[in-house]
């Protein structure tokens, strides 16, 4: 099927079958394509949570607004970013470029550093909004690998993060939630499944010059 | 081959071959491809760019710091956020959803409501934030699309808004540009299209719980 059916096929999913649980050869395309996913510099300060347990996402529930496809999905999928961003996270990234491409450090080292003041410039809120403009990149190819994949999803904006945070003890883990993914399998009767797909037409949404 | 695969042959491409145009099949594919990425409400205040001309593109390259992906590329993708949500685009919107799916307005009505309220309470720097946040959707999506398709592209944030702004009239529009996305052919002597991709190990981006 072309990428086009893909994304037409796609539709927030509103009602999964709780019965329908991913194979593990799809969550792991889906963590691959979440760790390839194309982050400013290639810093990747965004991290993902997989979350099956039954017991949390029934603790998460309410902080979700009770949005039943927190518990009825598959899996549950948290896009999180980093609550700062440190040296020494851009030593890890220059690190592992040295590593993987050889490349000498009298090269790297101008960049390295470039990228740390870039970094140390930036407040503790300018560093969380840019990693999570990271996250909403994240977000995007996520549900189109997920419509490649004929893996139901349903993007969530509207949780309370203050609550999430502290059910899945996330400051431990210096991380903070920002999305919500909903991932498996829609319910047969899912009417929202048969609805057609509503745009607007292409002259009202692209410009060309 | 896999989605896997094509996320693994993207890179963020540094120097397209400016003889090599995109056909009009594949412009097609990223005009429904941009118009299909899931925004938050369905509301689609982002509006896609599509920039051929030359003279319009060497005006632009000063303004985005002299990359030459700017020039070189086959086409200029530029990515824009309505620069205030009025009650007319959520009406858009519904009658839209009425026409498609014949939804009597009696269902529609309060949701209707519901979000021309949620958007007004908004300020208008949050609305902007709120549509910056789609954006990146589509960014995240349209690169995706273009792996898929073998189209190599090139995701910007850094460039002068306001400078595009003025050289491209966005005002008239009522737009702002947010991001750029340089599409069409990589060169062969881009020499980082050869470099080993650098990526965290799984277990340093994601956490099963």
């Amino acid at each position: 099927m072309s990428i086009i059916e893909s994304l037409q096929w796609r539709y927030a999913t509103k009602k999964f079958d709780p019965k329908k649980i991913l194979a593990q050869e799809k969550l792991d395309i889906l963590k691959q394509a979440f760790n390839l996913t194309a982050t400013s510099f290639g810093l990747q300060t965004i991290s993902m949570l997989i979350i099956k347990n039954d017991t949390l996402r029934n603790e998460l529930l309410g902080a979700a607004y009770n949005q039943s496809q927190i518990v009825d999905a598959s899996h549950l999928l948290v896009l999180c970013v980093k609550n700062t961003i440190k040296e020494d996270d851009v030593d890890d990234l220059f690190d592992n470029v040295s590593h993987l491409r050889q490349t000498p450090e009298t090269i790297l080292e101008p960049f390295r550093n470039n990228l740390k003041s870039i970094m140390q410039n930036k407040s503790l809120e300018e560093q969380q909004e840019w990693s999570i403009n990271q996250a909403y990149i994240a977000l995007g190819n996520l549900m189109t690998v997920c419509a490649v994949e004929r893996i139901d999803s349903c993007p969530m904006e509207g949780f309370d993060r203050a609550q999430f945070d502290a059910i899945l003890k996330l400051n431990e883990r210096h991380l903070k939630s920002i999305l919500l993914l909903p991932v498996g399998y829609r319910a047969e009767d899912d009417m929202f499944s048969s609805f057609k797909k509503v745009r607007k037409e292409l002259k009202h949404s692209i410009v060309e010059m």
